[in-house]
């Protein structure tokens, strides 16, 4: 099979370059310094050739679309991509949801492959590495929170997002995601995913594990604490098993029936499904922390007033424009405290994957093909999606 | 004057009222349960018959009316209002802002006059007290929130607002409000107001004060803390000079520049003019606390960027409808928690009475009569307000 020789292919120019290492970089920097024509395996100091799925539009579809990406740069690492998959995040960007975007834009932000080649200046990571990518690529790297591992915080505004954000080193001239057989990317900006945890269960990791990750382990809960999760969908989901993983005892509140089971099954105490805010009631006041995934306007003051008073509430789904309407009036008679949460980290990024992977906290994933990719996200948009799709990148 | 005779008639009425006292309570409850015709000096044990002004409609004007309040209960007092003041919230409810009203409709919930009759079961009064009432008037007085002085957040939704709620007793149907010369409340629900600050400075503590003292003290900054206060109107002011009283470094932020005078004035360290929501980059992450009065739509992530990561930002202004749109994107960069405050409890507004007057932090009021009430609500509503409008009672 043409697929394996390529692999073959590549592992023997993986061990060479692997083994020429550090030791090389200082002699012969122009070795390391280059561009890949990864579909032939010829080495060129040029960009990368890539195929992925791109918008055209505001559709909400997908296509076919061969790209270039930028030239492998000093501290660049170049990916060759295993698996991406779905987050909703990608529908809202592709749609405009969050304002008007360049195309054709490439999405994806939960990424994990192989390094195939490094940069001259690259310690981080050496060609073979597994790698995975999140949501995004690059930061000032000097101002305070980039100094203190809060790249996405960039007190500059500098964060570089993984797709869709004006990038001048891209051919395109904006980043390109995760839909796609390779990515280059600076190697602070990837993180290593270790040899107990299988490529596709640690894509969702990069961005549904980060962003409920970071919020749950900010929130100080104790062992035994009522934590409450609403919306299950590929964040929510991960979200119950991480603080179930903590030690809380975890309140999921979805409005799909059909998922108690698998909900169950996550390690939730109990399910509530939310058909009318009404069923919401009778836990009024009882929840020590919540975390939402929703990511559309709902009711936010009546699914904050499950938790206690003067407890906490975090929503890190992200609606359309951002915008979320809440009553005042409402929030002022639960006395919780709504803060949001945005990704996190690539420390904290690096810690979600190796704690995931050392206590078995893995997603629930569905593998699909990259012609899959429009039912997909038809799937994720209609709640259909059993939780997370992940992508084999080798069909791009 | 015949004002004053009527005030003397009362007083002798009144001293006699007040001796016959706890004694008479048992022998002859009927002498003690009573209504009163007040115009007249006559007892009986009917309605009340009052005068003041009243909406009729949504269109934020207000005309003479002349109404009946319930007969003096077991457990009312009737107060004889001197003076009532203006508060936003008065505008927005009987504009119908925050949902449908019933009309007319009497506004007003910064009531302080002189009790001038007491029910056979009260003991917390006597006739001749001064006493305020603010924004209730009534709950169940059973549940745990009431049991605990918060009857403004009862658990069973029983809190009895001081206009427009729905009320067998009240012979209008709805509660009537302060814009008025005489009120009847359960005794729990009016304050007492000490000597040594004058009625007309003590009204606007009934809601200003104590919807601003009541986040303060519960945000439990320490001295020298920096504190934010966003929009400097009525509660706005009291705000500042509350924080500046408890030893906060305090930060005013107005869209009124011709404020700044007196903002100072108010004890405030810094007065930031917000003409623009870019002037409020320099002071990101610089506060500990912040409180905004704005009763409108804002761009609430933009002001809680000046607060603190971690930090907590209160909204106690009441936009149309309570509705506030905020940028779940842009709160998440600032990690700021937002929260809600409405009011506060009747120990804490007994508390808020007691503190200002020991503290002489007082508002900064202007008096007028009952015939310049439309032409004040549009000063309000133009920002034109310095900073607090006092009715005189007796213009009513
Ligand atoms: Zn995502
Ligand atoms: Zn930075
Ligand atoms: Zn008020
Ligand atoms: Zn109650």
């Amino acid at each position: 099979m043409s697929t394996s020789n390529q692999s073959f292919d590549r592992r023997r120019f993986l061990q060479f370059t692997s083994l020429a290492g550090a030791g090389l970089a200082a002699s012969a920097p122009a070795s390391r310094l280059f561009g890949q024509e990864v579909d032939s395996g010829k080495l060129n100091t040029g960009t990368i050739k890539c195929r992925g799925y791109a918008a055209t539009d505001t559709s909400g579809k997908l296509s076919p679309w061969e790209f270039e990406r930028r030239p492998v740069g000093e501290q660049d690492i170049l990916i060759e991509i295993k698996y991406a998959s779905i987050c909703h995040s990608d529908i809202h960007t592709m749609k405009g949801d969050w304002g008007p975007q360049i195309y054709p834009q490439v999405p994806g932000h939960e990424i994990v492959g192989i390094v195939t080649a490094v940069g001259k200046n690259v310690t981080k990571f050496k060609v073979g590495d597994r790698a995975g990518v999140g949501c995004m690529v690059d930061s000032c790297m000097e101002c305070g929170s980039c100094m203190h591992g809060e790249e996405h915080l960039c007190d500059k505004g500098a964060t570089v997002f993984t797709y869709g954000t004006p990038d001048k080193s891209s051919p395109t001239g904006i980043t390109q995601g995760g839909y796609s057989n390779h990515i280059v990317v600076r190697d602070h900006f990837a993180v290593h995913i270790p040899d107990h945890i299988s490529l596709e269960e640690a894509a969702p990791l990069l961005c549904a594990g980060i962003t409920t990750y970071s919020p749950l382990v900010n929130a100080n809960f104790k062992i035994g604490d009522k934590i409450g999760v609403a919306g299950i969908g590929g964040l929510g989901h991960m979200a119950i098993k991480l603080a179930v993983s903590k030690g809380a005892e975890v309140y999921a509140f979805t409005t799909s029936p059909d998922k108690k089971d698998d909900i169950l099954s996550f390690g939730a105490k109990e399910v509530v499904v939310v058909d009318d805010v009404a069923k919401l009631k009778p836990y009024k006041g009882r929840l020590d922390y919540m975390i939402s995934t929703i990511p559309a306007q709902y009711d936010v003051a009546a699914y904050a007033s499950v938790v206690k008073p003067f407890g906490f509430y975090t929503q890190v789904g992200m609606p359309v424009g951002f915008e979320l309407t809440l009553s005042n009036l409402a929030l002022s008679t639960t006395r919780v405290n709504f803060n949001a949460s945005l990704i996190g980290g690539m420390p904290e990024t690096q810690e979600v994957v190796h704690y995931c992977a050392d206590n078995r906290v893995l997603p629930k994933i569905e593998i699909i093909k990259a012609d899959q990719i429009n039912d997909a996200w038809t799937k994720v948009l209609n709640k259909q999606a059993r939780y997370r799709y992940v992508i084999d990148a080798k069909t791009f």
